[in-house]
């Protein structure tokens, strides 16, 4: 698979390194709307920078990997859905819902991937393996927690959606595939704790959702922008039969026994070393969908109904109220 | 201390453990609606089974515990508050607000400790303690989770008051005891997911709770009726420091190695064992704030305020909207 | 029963506690070479002090409870015997191999119980019925960790019989107990590391044992006088079909996580705190011994096995060779 | 860096992986005993089988990894050294001491590495790290556990020159590195406890070792053949300030709580999951030491100390005495 990486930025190094790792799938070309960007980039994964139009009409490019800024996406994806190219796209598809959807239902015959990286996770994909497997029975309760080391910079917070669109679609997302049934209720509570500046901006940089489904399977989300030791990342499910606990991962198990006790490692700081092996395995999805003519893991479906969650929840926190999802 | 025990159930079997215990409590009288209940628990202890009448009467007697059915308890508190005895009594005061807030303005002037044994647990003692040495720095998130390992019988079910008043009353006094400043909003969800019996009693099996301070402190509490595993007890406190988690506890720390992973006990099965502990300290602490002349570390009012978070609860999960508890 | 505790020192206190929480067990006397700390201790606990003449010659004494120095333990054990009273006696029976074996067979007749304390802690308890019931197949290889949290004072040192006979005796019983099969060879090595005025007095404060037993089942035991961090005391049994590991105890299972890691309680410090429980087993299952007419879990004979392993240890350290049991 | 990798079995093809993976090192041939094996290797990776003289005569091959059967290592050494090909070992040199130490001396002037790969493995790196730092204050106690799966084939173990030469060395390396000071006596005890056959062959399948170093330290090794929850690599390092303990890693962190209790994964398999990154972090060494000039992490010294302590451990466990280093 030729692939052509468009952003070169924090995000899109991520993707190269995935890219450079895979036997099957070669970086064609860099695209960055300020160009020397995409030649460092290009340069340091021995590709080359080009041209987002020439990118769109070379035929020999199989596929798009969009990692630019979120106002991009919807273009980007029309226009590679239209140049014939399978893409992966970077979440949120669009801050809009409206737009998210007419784009969705444009692009509905291509092959379109959302980068809902948390799914290819090895720890959360064994967890969803074993709900399928009726480890626990029915599932009744989904927890999920989910906090950052640092709140982003202020300049981005301001242009991100807000919490439930920029940070909780992640978990929007997972609640939906681990749920495993329409979402039908929910409800957010939100406050700014962290840092003042970011309540001025109209955000909140803690949350609380609650969603119930059709058969009443009760789903709590908890956000923070900051957790002083580090990416917080965990889910529990609980049901008839017993409990299931993806738990915080560490570099590794080494532990020190003293005077102050019983000492483990912090959990991984960020979402690059906690989530780098879902990186990888999210790309060779892409790829093995292209090649197999199969959907990936995630779609461009997945992207709308966790963005309507998002906009649910914000209504739900300006209103104190159950917002129902056929509402939005 | 001379103590006069009111109700010879289970729970009051739990107390009279404790009162044989603790060097400077006497249990000088068991009294129960069944005559052959009080003396059969009599016996046990080495006590005698008295009439209700004559223990309120007896200047020897200093003291009442009552643990006799919830409808018994205001006519109870009030008089043993007119008869000047110290009281410690089972949660809850009644089922009805109203009524339990005038019965606390009664007898306002006497010692009256409320048995909200966790607040006495050796865990969450020392979980309260790290709070206000400000180990987490300030708090933001507390989550509590509280499940049964069964259900109780359906009768019981029905005359409970419901989940909220019943089973969730001990999470919102531990959510008042460790959030530390007023409670200013309710929100609830419910769902019948363990037997559908308790849904056609009208409650839920099932529940998750939403409440925010005057700070913006956010809480959820999960709730319930059955857990295969075990009694689930577990407290989360996040804030701009770390985090506190207080662990589900197991009667051995025995690790067992083998092919099918590395396998730890369950957590214990029910309060019973899980409390033994604080329901010696609570004997304890009712006796040493007799004995100081102190409030007791939870007293009548704190009974009522609970009561009112499990009312707003209520009336949240049949609106479906953000419950102020200032309406309640 | 009524029983009389020979010896009012630290470990005596402890006994104490256990008998005043015992219903079946009655403190009748107290016995100490310093009448004061006998009266002291009798006091505390609602007994008496009295002579030990008199509590060999008193008909109503059932039982002695043998927590005097060390050099004492066989004159009172062969008075005990002769006076028809039950025994509880503390470890070590004496310092001299042939002078235990030699008071074991005079008192053969009599019940004579040895304070093995371990053998009656929960999780010990609990991994030797799991041997026994095959959890881990055949036992091939058994790991003893024993390490106190702070040295002795040297006084005590020098008249303890060294490291083997007074620390790692408990060590060799649990061996006996756990591997269940005839101990053939015995191997030490040991350095002074903690303290250089133990290894001034003759004694070694770090030691390492590897045991052989007669179907070639390996033991290891791993000794210090110091660790910081409390007392260590773990197990590690491993066999054909997995592995069981007894852990540290902590006094709860409250975890902070922070900046510098994930935290959870230092193992509990000492003796007092680690095995109160199993001093209250010990206790019971000495009552129950002697109602039942019955062995107890740990006899006179346990006593003489475990200081023969320690005496051939001492050869073997001296000599630098494998010692066969059958040689001691 | 140009190398050729001289062995196309199993941990022939592990090296490959890493080789592979590093972007300044190119697989420039895959020599072989087996033609075909080396060509189907050579294939699998981009490279091309060639013949061992050829090899050796190509001015363009920087280096060596020699992964080829034992008994070939001192050839390859020796003639890698004459070629000036900087080399990377395989353990053992050889199975016999003095011809180890011959090359040793040989090849002193030339980069010879020694496969020592748990020295790479980033749990043990950050052990020896902190050990360095004083975290536990002075070392004073050290404890290897190290199990194998599932023993070798019998004809394997046959001309393994034995457990001690063949599985401990690993642990006898890991012992000299964290001791970190001359190791001066061992005493070694074994058993066939895993299957009759291997006794049989003269050799055992369980084993433990005791070792004193020239301050006094003490250490344990204990190897069994066969562990049926996967591969068993634990160390502990106990000292003045606390206890460090490296312990088992598993694929994920995820928990199941159920009925029957707490469960984590089993302990990876076997060595290339266990120490996947080990192997390309010694790859890693072996490039930097060959670029930089500097002296790899573990080198061909290492080895015959290694052996060395081995063959010391053979005479000990016939013996049955300790057995000073400097005997052998």
């Amino acid at each position: 698979m030729k692939l052509a990486l468009i952003g070169a930025g924090r995000i899109g190094r991520v993707h190269a390194l995935s890219i450079a790792a895979h036997p099957e799938v070669t970086l064609a070309a860099v695209v960055d709307a300020y160009p020397e960007a995409a030649e460092t980039l290009a340069r340091d994964f021995g590709s080359r920078a080009r041209d987002i139009d020439d990118v769109f009409e070379d035929p020999e490019i199989d596929a798009v990997l969009i990692a630019s800024s979120t106002a991009t996406h919807i273009d980007y994806l029309e226009r590679a859905a239209s140049a014939g190219k399978a893409m992966l796209c970077e979440k949120p598809i669009a801050l809009d819902l409206a737009a998210s959807r007419a784009t969705a239902e444009r692009v509905a015959q291509s092959l379109c991937a959302l980068a809902f990286n948390r799914r290819h996770d090895p720890q959360f994909s064994a967890l969803k393996d074993q709900l399928g497997q009726g480890r626990i029975g029915k599932l009744e309760t989904l927890a999920i927690t989910s906090r950052d080391p640092e709140p982003p910079p202020l300049e981005y917070v301001k242009g991100s959606g807000g919490l439930f669109r920029d940070m909780m679609i992640h978990d929007f997302d997972m609640a939906r595939w681990l749920l495993d049934e329409p979402i039908v209720s929910v409800y957010a509570s939100g406050s700014c704790l962290v840092d003042p500046a970011i309540g001025e901006a109209g955000d909140v940089d803690s949350a609380v959702v609650v969603m119930k489904t059709a058969s009443g399977r009760l789903c709590t989300i908890s956000n923070s922008r900051r957790a002083v030791y580090g990416y917080d990342q965990r889910i529990e499910a609980f049901g008839s039969e017993g409990m299931l606990q993806a738990q915080n991962e560490c570099d590794t198990r080494l532990k020190f026994v003293g005077k102050q006790g019983q000492l483990e490692e912090a959990p991984r700081w960020f979402f690059l070393e906690r989530y780098a092996e879902a990186y990888r395995r999210e790309l060779d999805d892409f790829y093995q969908s292209w090649r197999e003519g199969r959907a990936p893991r995630a779609g461009i479906t997945d992207g709308v109904e966790a963005l309507r969650l998002a906009e649910a929840a914000d209504i739900s926190r300006r209103e104190g109220r159950t917002v129902y999802v056929e509402e939005v």
